[in-house]
């Protein structure tokens, strides 16, 4: 069986020396999205697998780093790492029921192996692993010396999302860390929660540079078995939101449906309570494209940068090209780097390289060499500088600090007067096409205040996002359905 | 639905102070290996999920370092990272029909998702993914400008084994990295070949410590799909070995089913030529455990150690206390420290961390302080040596360059003398039973030969493990038919 015909035209859809980003940011968002994701090679689609994408190196190098810079902040607070079955069996999914309810539509299942031959029980593609880890400290836990017992994986998670597939926002697998953990209280277990979300902001705003805020959301859109949700929303350029990570803090159901038990200091058996948090390793990658790019294309923070500087020598003589070798050896100690050798034109090569987001490019000619300069180009300020040429490594290291905190600060001001008070669904309406995030009192973020959420979805296309860790005390009636209001919620569009 | 019976009896299993390990490696070598997988926490099989292991973080931080490294050594090597999906469609699998044939007995088949809904087509968890690359492949590859293309991915791929699972031997789900490369020639493939072969020195012998001996693998042992396969068996203590990476040299079959071609520099269309090289990260680190652990327990070499230095304040005082503290402060500069402040005996926590194989252990006690001095425990050469306290940066910089090149040496010496040349089935037999590898002249390691290669298997139970690269030449008759000999094979049993 060959499949020339179909890959033949595929072929054709890839240049080997892209054009540039052709889309403005602002003018269309989607599809200035899809052609960075193209261009820059950052994830394919023409896998003949639905729902599914393969990630490409300039993608995948740099979420290596955001992995490593995840999992080396939950290990400094104490997390351990594992590596679970990816195949969860039915059975455990089964043991929660607002679990399973809430995951079934979504697993994919394996029921036979070899020649179609039946398996021995059905078994999931783990969506989440809340019911193997649980079972787990069933057998870990046996006592209040053994917590707080805190765990994580590094892991691909699966789910059968039927909506368009959209690289890094929405597909069939993606890349997450999730971090598990049992506490002998509830007390203890919401200092998690805080805890995660001081990683969050240690991660994702301090090494990432991306804004958000953190919410407790409506009783109506808890995860599956929650006690209580909490949930970073990153902004977005167009004014709508991303959920990133989500912290949860689990009803006790899941310690009693697992046994996960301790022997108390006052020699009391009891369950212990568990959070769970979920940072979304390519989905944050999205953010990260989608704060920091504009309409060159990529901007990469300096951590997390899958390449941190580019030399193009800008012509093809000897003696530039010795020099930007011996540059490259220079700065190969103390960053990734490369020389663009490629047959491309030297303003085809700025361009490469800008569109690419890499942080630093040195371009080097005969003129530089003989004045002993360099000439720098940054892409965090998209300008270029003159530096000379002993001060490298000092210069180099200023950028290392410095580049990713302007990204940082540049997103930051995306939350500038976003957010405004309503009073009103009309209100509400104009202030959420209008690129805002809304604020107004609430009826209610329990199962009671359902009803009013429906008509914002419906009449809006927008949802609540919830209300923020630091209540906030409503002062008058729900801007819906003018009952008294017990809350103050914020308003938005999601992707 | 509560599990309540089965966890409890679980727990009982456990023992949060272990004894330390009862078994001598030498009397029986398989029951050790248990015991220390269990004892030192590596894997846990008492999830309910038939062949596959929960792994432990005193495993799994050791094998992200071997991943992070093997990694790096192919990066050097120019190849990029791809995440590829974990699922391959059928269609995929069967286009190259010596590969679904080798692979089809021990694939998992996903058929349906959410409520038992059939899935749109058959998808099979990879085993491996050749099928999934070279789809790939024949989408980017265009020019010979494209090549080398060297690709690969950090990955768990999974088989349906129905032997009893053996922890980081065998389950059936393991973690690896898989890299494949497309070639212009034969001669280049040939060369990556040997580029595989060193880097598989490079990581697994100068880096882990591992000796092996690289063979070619006979015809009827080769890689589904493969016209060479080359693989590097890993020497145990008790003359068994184990088969660690593999590289193969692809049949072009699966460059014309995916139509894989490229225009060479005379405007020809050629097919490219394919390798694929398999280093399984998990069964490498069954490797590190048999063969520098010893009666005691684990022992690692630096470089893949889950913790490099264990501290252990000898009495409970407070001087010693604020002591331990600064010196962990200063390690933690340097390498990976963690006081041990558990309840146990000085002599407990001695034993313990042993057993662990953590490469270096601080004892400090008044009498250390006074005099400030340390006692060192070095794992490498199981002994004590005592130190001035203001050379201990100094100290560690030497450990770290020599605790795994002992490591190393102590492993080279397995191989001194295990190899013997016997010139009939009586004399393999009795040299393979006294724990050694046999050498022999073979009539002939293409397809004719398959038949004295069974009844090597029958007969001794041993495998023909190849020939050596540097081909040797036979001088005599086949040690089994009597045939003339067209090759010079090693014969072993392996795991």
């Amino acid at each position: 069986m060959s499949m020339k015909s179909g890959k033949k035209e595929g072929k054709n859809e890839t240049d080997k020396t892209p054009k540039g980003i052709s889309v403005k940011k602002n003018e269309n968002f989607s599809e200035w999205y899809t052609e960075v994701v193209q261009k820059c090679e950052l994830a394919d689609l023409r896998n003949n697998l639905k729902g599914f994408v393969v990630f490409q190196p300039w993608s995948v190098l740099s979420m290596e780093k955001m992995y490593k810079i995840t999992e080396s902040a939950l290990q400094k607070k104490g997390h351990k790492p594992y590596w679970f079955p990816t195949l969860i069996p039915e059975k455990n999914l089964k043991i929660e029921s607002s679990h399973i309810k809430g995951f079934t539509p979504s697993v994919f299942w394996v029921t036979s192996h070899g020649n179609d031959e039946p398996i021995e029980e059905k078994l999931a593609l783990r969506p989440t692993s809340e019911t193997a880890f649980y079972q787990m400290f069933g057998i870990w836990i046996r006592s209040y010396k053994d917590l707080p017992f805190k765990a994580y994986q590094r892991a691909n998670v699966f789910r059968y999302e039927t909506e368009a597939t959209r690289p890094f926002l929405r597909s069939r697998e993606f890349y997450w860390i999730e971090a598990h953990c049992a506490h002998a209280s509830e007390e203890n277990a919401m200092k998690q929660v805080y805890e995660d979300m001081e990683t969050t902001k240690e991660v994702l705003h301090d090494s990432f540079g991306l804004p958000f805020i953190f919410f407790e959301r409506p009783a109506w859109d808890k995860f599956p078995g929650a006690h209580r949700t909490f949930a970073a929303d990153v902004l977005n350029p167009d004014g709508r939101v991303i959920q990133q990570p989500s912290t949860h803090l689990l009803k006790q159901e899941f310690a009693k449906a697992f046994d996960v038990k301790f022997k108390d200091k006052d020699g009391k058996d009891k369950y212990v309570w568990i959070t769970c948090y979920g940072p979304a390793i390519s989905r944050i990658f999205a953010s990260v494209i989608i704060v920091h790019g504009d309409d060159k294309g990529l901007r990469f923070p300096w951590a997390i940068a899958p390449l941190q500087v580019a030399i193009v020598p800008v012509v093809d003589d000897a003696k530039v090209l010795k020099k930007v070798e011996d540059i490259r050896k220079e700065i190969e100690k103390f960053a990734s780097v490369e020389i663009d050798l490629s047959e491309k034109s030297a303003g085809e090569k700025f361009n490469y390289w800008e569109m690419k987001g890499v942080p630093i490019r040195i371009d080097i000619g005969l003129k530089d060499i003989g004045a002993k300069k360099l000439t720098v180009f940054r892409r965090d300020l998209d300008k270029k500088e003159v530096i000379p040429e002993k001060d490298l490594m000092k210069y180099l290291e200023k950028i290392k600090e410095e580049s990713g905190k302007n990204l940082m600060k540049q997103a930051d001001k995306l939350f500038e007067g976003r957010i405004k008070d309503v009073k009103s669904a009309g209100e509400m309406k104009k202030t959420i096409e209008s690129g805002l995030i809304a604020r107004c009192n609430f009826c209610s973020v329990e199962m009671d205040g359902a009803k009013c959420a429906e008509v914002i979805e419906k009449e809006i296309g927008a949802t609540i996002r919830g209300t923020r860790l630091e209540k906030e005390k409503p002062t008058g009636k729900c801007a819906i359905c003018s009952k008294p209001a017990k809350a103050v919620v914020y308003v938005a569009r999601q992707y």
